[in-house]
């Protein structure tokens, strides 16, 4: 791998992982979309993380698409952002944040710009513990993904990965601790206030992580 | 097959797949991309269409992918379209067109409009001799996409279809002359002047159709 596209969020996952493509050689195009995100909090942190690195970014407003899109509460205004207690994982709770399709239309996206740019990779931040509420952040996802992309450009040396497809968030951060990754300048909240608000499924999974992984947590929570 | 969304175009073949899924009762929503093309001529064409059919139909404008997008005789201004002469098909000409993964793209997002509205299938126009050219317009394509859609939205009930992946311009245009599809409305050519170049690719192929399906070509050329 010479030169990759990674979808880049602002979040903890996608800037391990464009530090840990950074760290391996290879030249890494991020990308971020915006599809009417409740809030811009993300995406300034994925210019701040991307510039941080010294990578190529690209943000590119698709916020058009809002209207075929099913009503999740990251969207939605008439939807809330659920609350999720500390312990257990409420995965009723959670489907709220589905976008129906995301990673499908962000990595077509980002293969058309692999073609364009004579890259030969696309990377997403999904983890393993996303595979419970979101369909495509599963290994078998991205398998599938990756063979219909390859059939769809006729090149069948393209690769779409989603290297942490199989680790915790808890892992991701204990790599991107080594990679010296500058988590405060990441943003996992779904709501978009001054601060983390500490009680969304994001937040808590973002706490959790850190602790998990006995790395020091420099996020200021509200709560 | 209930509800579907299908991506209509403004050409022969969308317009006579809208026109056959509505034959058969199935509720058609249609979806047409504004993607940066050249001209608004299809796009106006899709609308006369639907309109003409009296269907749901929704026109998005996702224009800003374009800096996403390898330079296509289609978008680019400074890449001329090509001219195509009578005879053969002239491959290394046509590659010009190619807009890269642009049914991935498209499709994806039809997807996760199928989802917000119920729908059961999405549907496209992709005949037997783009097959040829466009890698994104094969059987093996279609059948990669709906596996890998059927995973990311863990709906295997979900139907992506191409039914004219393996009929010819003509026969399309025989079945539209037995569906009534208005042709004259429709739109083919890749330049958008007042008439129809008849020299580009498309043009060239429209020709062929209403001569060798021995159906009268309402269309006005320019040459």
């Amino acid at each position: 791998m010479r030169k990759a596209v990674s979808i880049v969020s602002g979040g903890i996952d996608s800037s391990t992982l464009i530090y840990d493509l950074a760290n391996k050689h290879v030249d890494v195009y991020g990308l971020t979309f915006v599809y009417g995100q409740k809030h811009s909090k993300e995406i300034q942190a994925a210019e701040k993380i991307s510039s941080k690195l010294g990578i190529e970014h690209k943000v590119v407003d698709i916020s058009s698409i809002k209207e075929l899109l099913d009503s999740s509460a990251l969207i939605n205004p008439t939807v809330p952002i659920p609350n999720v207690p500390e312990t257990a994982e409420h995965y009723d709770a959670l489907k709220a944040t589905i976008v129906p399709n995301r990673n499908s239309i962000f990595l077509s996206l980002a293969v058309a710009y692999a073609v364009k740019i004579g890259a030969d990779g696309v990377f997403y931040g999904a983890h393993f513990s996303d595979r419970g509420v979101y369909p495509d952040c599963r290994r078998e996802f991205v398998d599938a993904f990756m063979h219909a992309e390859r059939v769809a450009t006729d090149n069948f040396e393209l690769i779409v990965e989603a290297p942490f497809v199989n680790m915790n968030k808890s892992d991701i951060v204990r790599l991107g601790s080594a990679l010296k990754v500058p988590y405060h300048l990441t943003w996992s909240c779904y709501r978009g206030e001054a601060k983390h608000c500490g009680t969304c499924s994001s937040c808590r999974e973002r706490k959790r992580a850190f602790l998990e992984a006995e790395v020091k947590d420099p996020t200021e929570y509200k709560r």
